[in-house]
């Protein structure tokens, strides 16, 4: 195991309800922004709630946070927040709303140009202190302080931290993602599961916990996705996947372990050039990692194979062959393709996904640094 | 799923030489109180680490914790607190050290007799910041906020909480406790073992992601346990039982679920009269709860047989009977004998541990409040 500092002082206020809560855990005497996206909790009755929960608080809204959030967008909400003097930012949504309020938080205090945090990860010293109302269980970004934002005028997504930007508090409450159409669904439990085996299926450093943690997470997601989508106001089921997806990213599973993120790299630039959905790109390029790294991951190849999907028998190239063929049916069994061809994506278009590769300096990926450029163009190969 | 809210804001700073690290996470311009034990910190070389991480800052040590903390022992502590302007404790030691120094951080800043605290459960409001450097993986008091303290006069245990008292960080060294005397570190396990049991063997609530890290955190200690005695100096193998001891009781595996701590409860009782080891009170009294309760956990119990000692054929009762072997010869294994007789304690010992419980008010134990005064005596008498 690996030396680590692991901490997370994120509040999960879990369960069907958990909304009203939020009255006690804002200062009354704090005005608060509610930042949202496009309206739809508006028309789920979520916004009724936060109304309800809010009362007796002085609140102003923002809206308009973009699926990929923009950060123009959150400048103008900076404005408006040193316009009515707002000391608290309460972000109701997923990801996209979560993250644009972390950059909002650290932007409304930070001293210079904003840009410097995305351009140059200038230091974040100081941050507004915000919350997490959760709609759309997927990237974790509603307990860590992390967070992407887009600059559409320079085509440039990019991320930030800062210790300051963990939320308070967030509010899962897994009856608010029952409205959601299946797709979001589906590829959120896709982005949960990759970010789990992106800090486990590497190498084996004798991390028995961490280990056994994340193939709870897994199995979890495996037991309860398509479930989701079947019977989508089965609560238990919903609550399991919404808890699976904030533990895959709040930094406990990826402590004292070695990592590998390509998947998720290489994504972007699918998502960048061919506009595929986050959750898809996963879909496509994780089978197409773990056969093309199978000898460097072997071991835990074998181990996710055993842990993960009950194979034992037969000879260790079969049992690996089966769990990346498992792997690859439970994203198809969730209704997401997995395969190139399926967007009409062909190999004329890998060499300019291996430019932009190289482009964004993604050069050496992998947990021994060895997904070179030209490795990345067998592992898309491998997606067609 | 039951409604919860869960936050644990330790910081964990994992793996060997990171005492070091204290130097950062204690402010420069805080008095220091170092508190410890009986002194072995000064044979294995703990007590020189410490001192060196702290050179800079100004600081005190106050010794003689004892290994069931005194309230007394404690008053002396804030005392010499207040004689010396101390505002920072940085505890080294096991639980013991740990409850005493979180109650010294409350008492000292308590308005009105701090023994109101244990006696009447009166609320802390305010506490000296506190942290821990942990030397015996068992209790899990290095990163949870509560502790529990006696009182050699009045001959009373009593436990008390504040969320004050979360330490602000805990360094977990696993090579520092290589030099454990074996007794201890079994004991650490069985109860680190048992902390996780009585927050998962109740009845099912649909929590799967609760369940796969409860069964994560019994399966790592059930796999290096044994080693961690046949093989002191073994770094993962130590490192993995102190993750999992920390992880057993910081809150999370038992946000949203039943709790069954009818174990400890009896087990305190056993301590009282009969002076076993409170990892040997446990290891006598589970497999007895096992048994005596197979009806009402009996579907945990069986998904326990499979998960953690991976028992999946037989009759169910046959699955059940030899899960709860296993626990007991797990136990064993470790070297600590599961039967009152192996203590000396009788039949006509139980009597006495009925009646203290009935005073103790522990007359509904257990996940449904029916582990009456009469169950408990079956139940020890299962034990025999």
């Amino acid at each position: 195991m690996d030396n680590f500092s692991f901490q997370n002082p994120t509040k999960l206020i879990f369960g069907e309800g958990q909304i009203a809560k939020i009255a006690n855990e804002i200062p009354k005497d704090k005005k608060v922004l509610v930042i949202y996206g496009g309206g739809s909790i508006k028309r789920n009755g979520v916004y009724e709630q936060i109304s309800a929960a809010l009362e007796g608080h002085q609140w102003s809204e923002f809206s308009g946070i973009e699926p990929n959030p923009s950060f123009h967008t959150a400048l103008k909400a900076v404005e408006q927040i040193k316009a009515e003097g707002v000391e608290y930012l309460l972000a109701v949504g997923g990801g996209s709303v979560a993250d644009a309020t972390k950059f909002i938080a650290a932007a409304a205090c930070f001293d210079g140009d904003p840009w410097s945090i995305l351009s140059e990860g200038a230091r974040i010293r100081a941050a507004l202190p915000l919350a997490v109302v959760l709609t759309l269980p997927a990237t974790g970004s509603e307990s860590n302080p992390n967070g992407v934002m887009t600059n559409y005028e320079t085509q440039e997504k990019l991320a930030f931290y800062g210790r300051q930007l963990f939320p308070k508090f967030a509010v899962l409450d897994p009856t608010l993602t029952y409205s959601l159409p299946a797709k979001q669904v589906a590829n959120g439990i896709v982005d949960a599961y990759v970010h789990t085996v992106e800090q486990y299926l590497t190498y084996p450093v004798g991390a028995d916990l961490q280990d056994r943690f994340a193939e709870g997470i897994l199995r979890t997601l495996v037991d309860n996705g398509p479930k989701a989508l079947s019977e989508p106001k089965n609560y238990t089921v919903r609550a399991n996947v919404m808890l699976s997806a904030t533990m895959a990213l709040n930094g406990l599973i990826g402590s004292g372990v070695p990592q590998d993120w390509a998947t998720h790299f290489i994504g972007h630039e699918l998502t960048a050039l061919h506009g595929l959905d986050h959750g898809q790109t996963l879909a496509v390029i994780l089978p197409a990692v773990m056969a093309e790294k199978r000898e460097q991951k072997h071991e835990k190849l074998l181990q996710y194979a055993k842990e993960v999907w009950n194979i034992s028998s037969g000879t260790e190239s079969d049992r690996i062959d089966r769990a990346i063929d498992e792997t690859r049916a439970f994203f198809e069994s969730l209704g997401i393709a997995t395969r190139l061809s399926d967007y009409g994506v062909t190999e004329q278009d890998i060499p300019a996904m291996i430019a932009a590769l190289s482009e964004h300096k993604m050069t050496a990926l992998g947990e021994h640094g060895d997904i070179t450029p030209e490795v990345s163009a067998a592992i898309l190969k491998r997606c067609l």
